[in-house]
């Protein structure tokens, strides 16, 4: 094999598909990229597999001989990214050995590969679901709802994020058992239209995947980092899915099993309804966490009859903290409690000027609600139980 | 006590003496900041103090009560970087207890202080030797040798930079033992008439210090925060040094003993002088340094009669890396190695186009100086040796 290629295109294509290399490999092989080049069409492309996440990108370049070959993955990337930018770097594999020769005009580095021959394939997947995706929409399907899913490995499911596509919307729902992030991301007046809850419910003929919240992680990084407008292919077969956009593609296996049914979790209705400004709301409760994340996170929200709430958080012997902030609330007084963090993290997905709080009692579901949009976004969060 | 002064100003307060506060204290208090606030002159003034490195500043605000109090640096940090930017904060002590109410237009707080009585006093410094140093030479000189200190606390005197000030310049240096750095800061004109070495031996009556770097690490950021053309007043006595500036004053215990007379270390004559462009012999012993730190570091420079010097690393059973760089050399063939890191840190703080590097044999001291102002700056390498 000899190629001759950009550094920069060499660089981008090696950062990009290390972020499926083990850190930790099973298999010496799996620490390593699968370079291959076909002299017929001049692309070069690059693979990483972790055996649950793969990436495979692919660039042109002047492929002088085809080939294939694995490389160690760190030190090619830390190689190539100190080469001199922009300038032609060569890369050839002797035939009868692995030995690679990298020469550029400012050094040359020779470096030990593993034939390709024992690099796992990525699963393609042939036949199952097709679908073409926007990937605005799909990020923001994922944005608003990873954050809610559980680190823990042995609640399997729940350790990913679930997406349903529907036919004028999609949907991303994740819980950790504790709270429930659900986001309906599609047209907007649509949404806006859906009067009645039941409209919602699941159709049999849906395609719903429930994505590893790991794998996610990375393909936020990529969506984001293409920033393209171009749609996303979308395959689904056989617990694995695979997203194709130009010269890119992406393979994660999914997590098998029916997701909880979340949306019977979410109470009809509401007996307390409280509207806040969403940012003075997180400043509030940033400043009320210093003291709250002291002891045990809780944080005491307390309602009367005055317009405005109080805030509180009291760390035993170390202090304690309180802050008033508007509220839009007419009810009886009444006190709930909440993991100061959950609910952080679920206002920071919400971009609406005001939110709404929806309760019923301080032991049951509480939910926000972007004002601006009620159906788009959905946090229901379990409030704590204290004692007064 | 009570206070009301600027959340700013209070905030850079905080973070600026909070880098002396341990960050795992022997002693509660050690935990916590000294505030003191004089109702006379309206000052309101902040003490960190780890017991080796102290650090106090003092700004304007409006004391209601003089006062003095303790209060959790952490937490304090926390709430005060939460408050709105350039709102007042007001801050009041109960005068029967330790409860410090921290109260802004968003928000209160209740926090538990210690009495400042256990506050362990700043080592002032009356009497002793004092100087006024300029701020921008000292760090030159701390920035310039800081690096060759070493991190072996039995090392005892080495894990600290030697200062003397004399008449016409600044001498700063430090050693771990493997190198030797050593820089002269002051008049230029005068440091490149220096002809005579002998000029340089010390003198009885030059002030001679040696500082922690740990203490350094702070005072270095804390000077180029600053950034200040004033200058420094400086005061050494029994094992402690104290930097005064307006509102500002870092107190550091010296580390005791005759530091090692290093001048004597570094051959007065070399058999073999290589003058290499600085940026590219840097750019290049980053690049093998990929392969050299797979295993020991050690990188090879071979020269011959060409005018380029091959530079080259060997990683067993991983690969190896050359490059061919130009230099300026007329003498025998030779090989000689070094620890690339230790390279690489002292080539980076060489400021001038162009480096020069004395040797003699393979296995004696090598010396690099910047060809621009070659008494400017000195780092000696010892060379590995390595078995061809």
């Amino acid at each position: 094999m000899e190629i001759i290629c950009n550094q920069n295109e060499l660089n981008n294509a090696i950062q990009l598909v290390s972020k499926a290399v083990a850190s930790r490999p099973t298999h010496p092989i799996l620490a390593n990229i699968l370079l291959t080049a076909d002299q017929g069409t001049n692309k070069i492309s690059l693979t990483g597999f972790d055996l649950n996440l793969g990436i495979q990108t692919s660039f042109d370049g002047t492929v002088k001989n085809s080939g294939a070959i694995t490389i160690p993955s760190k030190l090619l990337s830390e190689i190539v990214n100190k080469l001199p930018n922009e300038t032609p770097v060569n890369l050839e594999v002797d035939q009868n050995s692995e030995n690679i020769l990298i020469k550029s005009d400012r050094g040359s580095f020779n470096l030990k590969g593993i034939p390709s021959d024992d690099y796992p394939n990525l699963p393609f997947v042939e036949s199952g679901t097709s679908l073409n995706i926007d990937p605005i929409s799909f990020l923001k399907a994922l944005k608003s709802t990873i954050f809610a899913s559980s680190n823990d490995d042995s609640k399997q499911l729940l350790t990913g994020v679930n997406f349903t596509f529907k036919q004028n919307y999609l949907e991303s729902a994740s819980t950790d058992g504790h709270r429930l992030a659900v986001a309906l991301i599609g047209n907007e007046e649509y949404l806006k239209n859906i009067q009645n809850k039941d409209n919602l419910t699941s159709d049999e003929n849906d395609l719903s995947v429930t994505i590893p919240t790991r794998s996610l992680r990375e393909i936020e990084k990529l969506v984001t980092l293409r920033n393209s407008e171009n749609l996303l292919k979308f395959f689904y077969d056989k617990g694995q899915v695979v997203f194709i956009s130009t010269n890119q593609l992406i393979t994660t296996r999914t997590l098998e099993g029916n997701y909880p049914n979340y949306s019977q979790l979410i109470p009809d209705t509401f007996s307390k309804i409280l509207n806040f400004n969403t940012k003075r709301l997180i400043e509030a409760l940033e400043r009320i966490a210093v003291l709250a994340d002291q002891q045990s996170s809780v944080v005491k929200f307390k309602l009367d009859n005055t317009d405005l709430a109080s805030i509180s958080a009291d760390a035993q012997d170390i202090g304690n903290a309180n802050e008033s902030i508007p509220v839009s609330y007419s009810g009886d007084d009444f006190e709930i409690a909440f993991n100061v963090r959950y609910l952080l993290e679920g206002l920071k997905v919400i971009t609406s000027e005001n939110v709404i709080l929806k309760c019923n009692l301080a032991t049951t579901p509480a939910v926000f609600v972007p004002e601006d949009n009620l159906n788009s976004f959905t946090y229901l969060v379990m409030p704590v139980q204290v004692r007064s």
